[in-house]
């Protein structure tokens, strides 16, 4: 993993240089993951120069360079004293992370050095993934593929949406995956994803998301809420694929039996060619918005913009990056301020929502190349049958 | 709902008082769970009478009385100075799971209204449950038994922990599991539960766990690890139960085939001794610290302290409170300054881990009754063979 690490930590260092920031200390799974290839308890400091400092709490028995064992964050500086020659002028932390009361006490531990955030800083250095991230996230596109290549052969008669994801679940698990399901920021749940079918789909959820459904319980009103499969009824399967730490994005929908309404039919068409025509513009140097306006464009133009993205409620975005989490940069929407560089990797998911049918639409994960998107969630587009 | 949520509000008031607290704002999932009954996002205002208020920025179209939608948190200031007769003098909101960056956007909303921690204070109101919750806490227990009453039939020869734990997580989600798993404060991440056999109940965890298990992956390293089931060894399946919101906590260990070893027959006898003698002196007014002690004392007196609550890392808990999330108070540690109470819900775990052979010990849930304490996890307590 050294190489790869070393990679990484000069692409945190060329954010940090963007705005003088002299070192990062980092503690949330994702960014120890990203940064020191394992999730642990403790601290990873990354300085201006040299191997990054490794400040651990658990578990016990980790061997490697750098590692220095800790009680608590305030054995950290006086340990860095002893590790640096020049105690940096300011620290950056996950501010958007760190609870205020984690923050403070980290504050006072480090008494006189100036914070800053850090997580900003490595949403940026993420966003670009490095050779062996897009790997990882090509292998994850290949096994998400496979999983739903099993759907048709899962359902039967008499099966409700919850029957449907309950069994993807088991097989995905069966096929490696994690079964958590990362998503920075605050208070966003979701377990393995959303099977929505029929109205359900128009269950308006607590998050950004075009459908949310209303799940089984208050506790958790995301996704499938127990709705029996019915005729000419959709089935939008929407999981999280997190195979091997790092997570693709891929809806596919199935219909009943046979699909008889003609607005839901158009809406699936409409939401194909707004991925072809992204496909045909997106590349290095395009900007996110652009992408989100041309996918507006197309909803406006088959005249179906009061169902995209959502219909008694709709989401602000039609993509969003993947990662080690399923909300990284770019943000495909309208006041998104980036910009697309090779390495970036996000998913596109241009859905509608018919009122008495269900959602259409599909998501696929894309890799920015030199010139233009690779696709590494392949699987047929169309809205395949299911229980003929 | 009404009659029980106005019962929490009176709870979480109580404890307000107690410090002068004159409001609280809470936007956590498991907080609003507790005091509005759903997940949203938003806030419930709870001040020091009538009833809450609901500021709602998803889903559109929740109704009933008291619910005002808002775009971002700034305008709640503005709606509450319509709403109430007095602003409060200070309002607590929750500095221990609020990132530092929200909790500086909300304080700079309430400009000159002091800030003070919720989270302490909805802990001590969550930490007595009210009999709705003991209802929900005993089906969830019911559940959890009848879960693992399958494992004997589950297994096969040629099943490693991870197979025994997908056909559980399936089962359970069959069973209603909700599938998402709660934890009270920063960074600890866990899916569905820990199923360790042999040798990885010995392999330490990022968290204060008794035994963590390696994981499939370093970006989840806990819990099973892919270990092929053999002769002797022992499983232990330790899985969270939330069938409706409300998590019991509960553990068995199985052999495959025969239990050899004596230490580790002797360990699992000592598990049930401890748990016989906490029984008998575990009631209201009893300090939580004494339960441990108690624990220790007697694993000490049958020689097995260096196996105790793990092995290479040793936790320093025997048990935890469990309600919406699994880590609420009481905590049966030796500093704990909890005091037990009628309502209060923990489970206790006194395990030991054997080298060679695995982990043993029970773990189940009780609720503090008038006096005494009610075992709502029951299944046999022995180590059961499987595969024989």
């Amino acid at each position: 993993m050294y190489p790869e690490l070393s990679q990484r930590w000069a692409k945190i260092r060329n954010e940090m240089k963007k705005d003088n920031t002299e070192a990062c200390l980092l503690t949330s799974s994702a960014n120890l993951f990203y940064s020191a290839g394992r999730v642990f308890k403790g601290y990873i400091y990354i300085g201006k120069e040299g191997d990054p400092l490794f400040f651990i709490q658990r578990p016990v028995g980790l061997k490697g360079d750098n590692i220095h064992y800790i009680k608590k964050q305030e054995d950290i500086l006086p340990l860095l004293k002893t590790l640096v020659n020049e105690l940096p002028a300011n620290i950056a932390v996950e501010a958007d992370y760190l609870s205020y009361n984690d923050y403070k006490r980290l504050e006072k531990a480090f008494d006189g050095i100036e914070f800053k955030n850090a997580n900003t800083l490595l949403r940026m250095a993420r966003a670009v993934k490095t050779d062996y991230e897009i790997q990882k996230l090509k292998e994850s596109g290949l096994k998400h593929a496979a999983l739903y290549s099993h759907i048709p052969a899962i359902y039967e008669e008499g099966m409700t949406d919850t029957d449907i994801s309950i069994e993807l679940e088991r097989l995905s698990r069966q096929m490696g995956s994690l079964g958590i399901f990362r998503i920075f920021g605050a208070s966003m749940e979701v377990f393995a994803g959303s099977v929505i079918a029929g109205d359900n789909a128009d269950s308006p959820s607590p998050y950004d998301f075009a459908m949310g459904g209303s799940g089984i319980n208050p506790s958790l009103p995301v996704g499938a809420d127990g709705t029996l499969l019915k005729p000419g009824m959709t089935l939008m399967v929407d999981l999280g694929g997190n195979f091997n730490g790092y997570m693709t994005d891929m809806t596919r929908v199935f219909v009943v039996e046979e699909l008889k309404n003609d607005l839901a039919k158009k809406a699936h068409e409409c939401s194909r060619i707004i991925q072809e025509e992204i496909k045909k513009i997106a590349a290095p140097g395009v900007e996110a918005k652009k992408l989100y306006e041309k996918a507006l464009e197309i909803a406006e133009s088959c005249d179906l913009k009061r169902y995209f993205m959502g219909h008694t409620q709709q989401a602000g975005f039609i993509g969003h990056g993947v990662g080690i989490e399923i909300n990284e940069m770019p943000v495909l929407a309208p006041r998104s301020r980036d910009i697309l560089e090779k390495g970036m990797v996000f998913a596109l998911e241009p859905k509608f929502v018919i009122p008495g049918v269900g959602a259409v639409g599909n998501e696929n994960t894309f890799v920015v190349t030199d010139n233009g998107i690779e696709q590494i969630t392949n699987l047929d587009e169309d809205i395949l049958s299911i229980g003929l």
